[in-house]
């Protein structure tokens, strides 16, 4: 953790509530900017969407946001006007534990739906939480852990801009995980100061590009969120500067959201789906999603198969209009499928390759444009079956 | 098989051509018309099609077609122009043995994406089939065979309209299964007598309502093909009589559709998803849709797990406009969400009586208009799983 480096100016805090029965896990987590902080959200567009939420967007953007509070272990979704009660109370003991108004703290959950939080539990580990907050990396750390469900490891991905400038994100997920806009939970915190329009615009940009590129199984939650807070003072970013600082935001958000997509449900293997030479990047993206949503590919690619009529076939129910002519595929460096035609290629090689590769590259290039798109999924295996009828998670 | 009505004037014959190294397996079907039918068609709306789609989509409609060759084990898809002249020879074969132009003469194909037909094999093939042509329900029902690939059944539905008509129906289809348009392969013969824009018409309206509203996975096929022959002479069906046929043909479409759900790769349940009070029925079927193709919501069936959050959340990412409030959930006779609000249940019987029934009914009920859907999907398991990641199909 030693070259983590934390935007200055923020506190965090992860405690055990009792959220979760078992008393080795943490299950609530608190972030304090120690000044306000312009706030932007990316969230969920499932019209089912959980409580916390319908108050985050209510109260971002806003500039003068102080914190955010989260619990795991209970989505606090389908709760009906009991569970908005209960968010709109996270916030109000968050804020009265440091000191500031209700609308200045946010709110996120994730866990199981359907269930009334307890708040008998989260109540009091509110305020424990805010008794507990630390700068130091390893309170950071414990945030990153308090927020994580069937997660096997934290998410962190930190960046520093120049002396004065550094980006601190986090983030879980490793199910239920579906672009649309924002998906899963991602947090990051800067000490830059930026004008709201500026971080609201650079929220959306960085998650079009990264958290909208992830899938595991293509179930967009109904709890999804990514806040982006900038707490520095002084004269905003403008020009290059702005700039630099949008590419170092993408920049973790694409880490976080590589690492949400390594760490899926019982995957073995790590898939980039690369498309290029589309017509548009949305087209790009199209087609990736359409792979990467596809059990037949997913599988294929758990049996190490190169089965590429499957990416292939897949790419063509897209809704992104191509000719077969058009398209060419790659599995790492072995060409498949060579504009329109199956290309000469040792199966078993192949199949060796993907059997020694946790993270393979699947290339699709077409030659309509200039568009493209990166996209993250992992295989379907027997653990994610194991793992999602065994259990409700 | 004594119950099958057939449809007059339809020779059939199935045979082993050497296609599937197995001799026991049937792998070249032929159907003949011995008189001019009147055809339609509904192909799959997949950009990558195979061969033997495009010869369809050529030569459909038409009012003088004789018959359609078929073989299963080999998809001819992705099979550039080596593959269409293939195709195009198949019906030449066919058309030779039994006397007719080839464009009178329809094709299709199933089986793995990407590799070349054996002509040296098919072509005699389809000679012996053409010398085993007969009007019996044992030549039927080898055809029915010799179109399956990972089917563990032959999908054959039959209906009597009247003493003078009969309509013959089957199909084949256990994965790569994602309704848009047309499906897998199915066939419906009859002998009335129907114009050919009646027959297109309800070709088209068949398959939207049936083969559209079942999956998988939702990996739209590469060579869904949907055949519709109508061979009757004299005065074509009106009125109220043409109405009865349409709704036969229905008939027979949806019993081909649920057959195809029911026998889905590795599945232990057949799920009706019954999605009701939707503004329209496009609303209806985005919803059940959703439901359909969502791994989590399938390995909850899979795992007797009455999770309803997965339900619901899938329901509110379909594109849907509705409101939480709108929305109640029954699983079988057991109320699970109630109009935006958990219902108490007992989560063991549900678990319970998921385990004891190979068919389980999911019934969304919305508030705000007529719109309904009936769609069949299946559960994901290990079996799924291990017989797409095993084998290359």
């Amino acid at each position: 953790m030693s070259e983590w480096h934390l935007a200055r100016g923020y506190l965090y805090a992860g405690v055990h509530s009792g959220l979760r029965p078992d008393p080795q896990r943490l299950d609530l987590a608190l972030v304090v900017s120690d000044r306000p902080a312009t706030a932007a959200g990316v969230f969920t567009q499932n019209r089912v969407c959980a409580a916390p939420v319908r108050v985050c967007r209510e109260r971002v953007p806003r500039t003068d946001a102080r914190g955010i509070v989260i619990c795991s272990g209970n989505a606090n979704a389908c709760t009906g006007s009991q569970g908005l009660r209960d968010a709109y109370r996270m916030t109000e003991c968050a804020a009265q534990a440091i000191g500031c108004r209700p609308e200045q703290m946010l709110v996120c959950s994730t866990g199981v739906i359907g269930r009334l939080l307890p708040m008998a539990i989260i109540e009091p580990g509110i305020a424990a939480a805010a008794a507990a907050l630390s700068a130091d990396v390893s309170s950071l750390e414990r945030v990153a852990r308090a927020i994580l469900t069937t997660d096997t490891c934290i998410k962190v991905s930190t960046r520093r801009l120049n002396d004065d400038i550094a980006l601190t994100g986090f983030a879980k997920g490793a199910a239920m995980i579906g672009p649309d806009l924002a998906t899963m939970l991602a947090f990051v915190l800067t000490d830059a100061a930026i004008l709201a329009d500026d971080l609201a615009r650079i929220a959306r940009e960085a998650a079009a590009s990264t958290f909208n590129c992830v899938s595991v199984e293509g179930h967009t939650s109904t709890n999804d969120t990514f806040l982006l807070l900038a707490n520095g003072s002084g004269p905003p970013l403008a020009g290059p500067a702005l700039q630099r600082f949008r590419e170092t935001t993408i920049a973790v958000c694409a880490e976080l959201a590589r690492a949400i997509a390594a760490d899926a449900e019982g995957a073995s293997h790590l898939i980039a789906i690369e498309v290029e030479g589309a017509q548009t990047d949305a087209d790009a993206q199209r087609i990736a999603k359409a792979i990467a949503d596809s059990a037949l590919c997913k599988t294929a690619i758990f049996g190490a198969d190169p089965n590429w009529g499957r990416f292939v076939s897949a790419a063509g129910y897209a809704g992104v209009d191509f000719a077969e002519d058009d398209l060419s595929l790659w599995l790492g460096d072995f060409l498949l499928y060579d504009q329109g035609t199956p290309a000469p290629f040792d199966a078993a090689a192949v199949s060796a390759w993907i059997k020694q590769h946790r993270e393979i590259t699947l290339r699709l290039c077409l030659r309509l444009g200039a568009g493209r798109c990166r996209f993250y999924t992992s295989d379907l295996t027997y653990d994610y079956v194991r793992l999602n009828a065994e259990y409700t998670t």
